[in-house]
């Protein structure tokens, strides 16, 4: 085992320490781990939510560290759960990991090398790990990918142990980790005798290559190679397995009839021209693509990712940055095909396009990743927690009434209220390892030019070109547009610095040391290429006024409707602010908007009010479903819109983000 | 037993030769009939539609006279389709019945007479008849009421046989219903050692009430009654019924998770306040309970239906009179929850909601039940069934668009051409024998008026006090608004002719004699109450203008949209008239409207156009999904309407009954 770096991905160490986004690193330090561990361990008082109607699905606990236990030899037992139930374990050691580097923590530090010790003796001689199929069914390893996840946990693992080895240098998590991928190149791959396939879900792929960025072993990135270019190029692959396959039970229930475009296994890679299929598993596949494409060089693998990159960001994604139009296999359906009160839009989703547009970015310096990358956190993602840390949703619709969430079977799925815990919970964890690692995405290096993606209050060290630069961000962003940097390389170097103007900004400002540079951005960056001499202050002014959104034509959910945007943030109406029956309310063209912040409201956040009209309902409407001589009378209404990332904190009720124009 | 009355239910006998109705007629008696007799002997070459995406359900072929040979022990073998599949044969002797009513049909007789010695055959000693439990689990008799639809395949045989009886008087027919009847009877009530419970689907209450009607035999109405009342009182009878069974086999899988109010087992009928569960369930109860409160002057019962009616159409009918607002349990949802594109709107449902309409105008003559009965059987029901006859839809949308039913598993029952057969095939022949006893809806008797509910040519021969009254009516309707009435007593006699002004007809004017009559209608009627002398004439004159409906403010799916009638017939737009995209059109509110009859299209049908605006989609649309700075831009275009029932007879395309306005 060689590691070739040991230190983050990019050369860069981060220090945030900001107003809006040091509250959630703390929250997922204070609250999530801990709170996930006692669910991990079953010992966490909740309830866990259902997703689905289906008695088939085990809910009741976790079970995840009992597994572990019962796969070690420590315990008897039986597996409990989803036969993914480990990736539970492995996302929050992931997080860990993370978080550690934010904040040291003795104590946390050493429960995770506790379970990383567990890992080792759950772990088989030939490196293979998976307790579902080693308490279970070990007869039937590797033999029903389709449902099976076992490279998918096997994937999440070698992320969390990339990223604790990276904070800890804990060896055994990494040995761990090899001696599991080592395990499945040897079962997998062109060769007589390996299995000539892939998993049912992505994620094996993109940890892959983070364990060959690790390691510099380059039969990681092969085999990444290899499960990307394998995948749909024998369409009966899955079909074969499971007429093989002489197990009893089901892996997972009621899979068998998904197409295989749900796994994206309907055709290869280079072919697949839309998004297609289960939304996280596309968003997996393709940041895997994105980033062995730039491990690679691989130009054709590039090509494939930037068109499946504009069929999802032009025609398949909602305006907060969420994707999956439908619940029936949490995928996606046609080009603009948008509901706002059906869809899935999935927290885990779009953390993945985060990974993806992260790793466009490693390719290609092109704002549109970022501004994705930032238009997926700040509204989707982080609408898939409360602000108290202890409540997620799955599901962040565009539009809510919570009486269609009760009496609606077709929506059942939208809850109107963030759950505990899910009986599939992907998404906690998830949420808590992207937050952690916030600090991956504010910069990108290329070229020498150091790009900006995101801006929060930071300190950052980045080494370009053999010369350690500190940069620092401070800011009062989302909810005001002026940010300062300041530059500080060691010594006097040439190098870019990328701003990026967010597409939602109109105008800007730039003044380096107090002169103005007035350049325009050229794919959403105005790089300033100087030789810096160091205690340089940069200013940026971005354009806070408050957008209003149309939808594409084709987008038949949204005509006649407007959405609001100030920044970065999706605004939403609440029922708790405007009443109900928010489809009643239409916002008139020429009223203007006005925004305040708010101080007492989610420890202070910006609303932004307006006059709008309110549809009266006249009484000749009781009684009748239907008239043909009733006209439409409206009343001034102020209203009030909230950050779309802010809703369901209060009250149950109803919600839109796009709403009626006049 | 005691036949009391041979003659159809209201004395009176008619003859329809309609231009609009007489094609329907022919089609079910040269078409559908014999195609699904060929279909239920598993002789027709046909594709059999899964309307689920459940490999559990059998639907290759019907099987449904196989299962009463193997039953009757004239073939071994076991039964194969749904638990319910008994209900087919039994819909298609019911409307082969009305049929032969209409053209006697020797061969046809024989073919329905030889399906009785069949069923006598496979009728157990004690009067049971159901092949399901008969071949397969006879110890599960009546153990599993949920599910197994025992009682509803006997009402539907007991109305096939009151039917068939009073067309052919085939005593065996009546003797085999009595028989079941009797043996139901002995199994359940309030006594002890007798069941103690109901079916999970309603339909024996409607069934017993109509063979009450024809021998008098008042066990039968008091099993009826037993039935409601009983109905939703002791809410653990499904749920202790399924603990107590031993079977090990599902007799519907997937059904356990379903709410009790799914079967209107939730509370007891006269506490019901809204319509809610299965529609076509909840409509068969109500009719049921229409009838029975009629027959035996239950005046709670009948408030109970005013309550239930009034949630139907006052909050929970679309516009074509389709009811159930979710595929998920084909159920209603909450009130003016009426989404046009993932609604249900069940062909049954909206035959059921005639049967209720019509034993409601038994109690009470009110226009509005008339108008409902009208609406549905215009919109909904005949647009159920291609014009050939031999396509049918199972699920009835107002808006579709074939790449969401394609790609959306969501919309995926939302089919886009009408299949030919269904392995759970209630719609096609529930059709059969809707349109061969329309005679039974055109007049209701009440107190000495008769009362006129359809329009439509046709020669009746009424009795009112004793006095047969030879009725005839002339009209191109529902093309012309124009009726022609002949009224001819056997002799001078004092009577109420009740002309029904429908609610979409603002003016109107009649005309007795020549002489005009200016008179309000009183409830949707009015009454012309004379002494008629013979050879009467009365004009009859309804507003044909195009109708431009909007709908209650509080249905959020119809927001800014208008729907377009002409006389009964709600109108929509096609792709193949209009283009795709049909919800880029808007209409003005000052242009006219202009109707013309289209000798050519379907056989003639009257089609409206109109010169609207269809939204351009600018160039810079084709990149991007969202935009502050893109005006709206229209280009006028004549868009032409089809009436709602013929759609989908020519291409698979985009079709929209609600439209958006400007």
């Amino acid at each position: 085992m060689t590691v070739k770096n040991s230190a983050p991905l990019h050369l860069h160490e981060v220090k945030i320490n900001d107003p809006f986004w040091s509250r959630y690193l703390e929250i997922v330090r204070k609250e999530m781990i801990p709170y996930q561990w006692d669910v991990l361990n079953d010992r966490a008082n909740i309830t866990i939510e259902k997703e689905r109607n289906d008695e088939t699905i085990p809910s009741e606990k976790s079970h995840a560290i009992e597994n572990f236990k019962i796969a070690a030899g420590l315990k008897e037992g039986n597996h409990y759960g989803w036969v993914f139930q480990d990736s539970d374990v492995y996302k929050w050691l992931e997080a860990v990991a993370y978080s550690l580097h934010h904040t040291y923590d003795e104590s946390l530090k050493y429960l995770a090398d506790e379970v990383i010790d567990l890992l080792e003796l759950a772990q088989e001689k030939d490196g293979y790990l998976n307790t579902y199929f080693s308490i279970e069914e070990p007869e039937r390893r590797f033999k029903k990918l389709a449902e099976s996840h076992e490279l998918y946990c096997a994937g999440h693992y070698i992320e969390a142990a990339v990223a604790y080895y990276e904070t800890t240098k804990n060896e055994k998590a990494l040995k761990i980790a090899c001696k599991l991928a080592d395990c499945i190149e040897a079962s997998f791959g062109d060769e007589p005798g390996k299995i000539k396939g892939y998993d049912g879900h992505e994620e094996i792929e993109l940890a892959l290559a983070k364990l060959y960025q690790l390691t510099g072993e380059s039969r990681y990135l092969e085999l990444s190679r290899f499960f990307l270019y394998e995948r749909g190029t024998d369409t009966t692959f899955f079909e074969r397995q499971r007429k093989e396959d002489t197990g009893k039970r089901h892996v997972i229930e009621g899979m068998t009839h998904r197409p295989l475009s749900y796994y994206q296994a309907h055709k290869p890679i280079l072919e697949q021209e839309s998004a297609e299929g289960h939304a996280v598993r596309l968003v997996y596949l393709c940041a895997a693509m994105a980033d062995v494409a730039y491990l690679s060089h691989d130009q054709e693998m590039l090509d494939a990712c930037r068109k499946l990159w504009k069929s999802i960001v032009q025609k398949r994604m909602y305006i907060t940055g969420g994707i999956g139009s439908t619940v029936d296999g949490e995928a996606f359906t046609s080009d603009y095909d948008l509901p706002n009160d059906t869809m899935y839009c999935e927290t885990c989703a779009s953390i993945g396009l985060i990974f993806f547009a992260y790793n466009m970015l490693k390719n290609e310096a092109d704002g549109t990743y970022a501004d994705t990358l930032e238009r997926a956190l700040y509204n989707t993602v982080i609408s898939g927690m409360a602000l108290d840390g202890k409540h997620f949703f799955y599901v962040n619709p565009l539009e809510v009434n919570p009486k269609n969430s009760v009496n609606d079977p077709g929506k059942s799925h939208v809850k109107v209220t963030r759950p505990e815990w899910f009986g599939c919970a992907c998404c906690p964890p998830n949420l808590a390892r992207m937050l952690t690692s916030l600090n991956k995405y504010i910069y990108s290096i290329k070229d020498d030019v150091i790009y900006t993606n995101l801006y929060l209050t930071n300190q950052s060290s980045v080494v370009v070109n053999g010369t350690k630069i500190e940069l620092q961000q401070e800011t009062n962003y989302p909810w005001d547009g002026d940010i300062k940097f300041l530059i500080q390389p060691d010594a006097p170097a040439a190098f870019g610095l990328a701003v990026r103007i967010p597409s939602w900004s109109k105008t800007y400002k730039l003044y380096l040391n107090g002169e103005e540079i007035k350049e325009q951005p050229h794919n959403g960056y105005v790089i300033i290429d100087r030789e810096w001499q160091g205690n340089e202050e940069l200013l940026v002014s971005l354009d806070m006024n408050i957008q209003v959104w149309s939808a594409n034509p084709y987008v038949k959910a949204n005509v006649n409707k407007i959405a609001i945007q100030r920044g970065p943030l999706i605004y939403c109406l609440e029922e708790v602010d405007n009443g109900d029956n928010l489809h009643l309310i239409r916002i008139p063209k020429t009223e203007p908007f006005s925004y305040r912040f708010e101080e007492n409201l989610f420890g202070g956040v910006g609303v932004i009010e307006v006059t709008a009209k309110k549809r009266v309902v006249q009484e000749e409407w009781e009684n009748q479903l239907y008239a043909t001589d009733l006209d439409e009378e409206y009343e001034e209404k102020k209203v009030t819109f909230i950050p779309y990332y802010c809703w369901a904190n209060r009250a149950s009720g109803e919600m839109q983000v796009w709403v009626a124009k006049e």
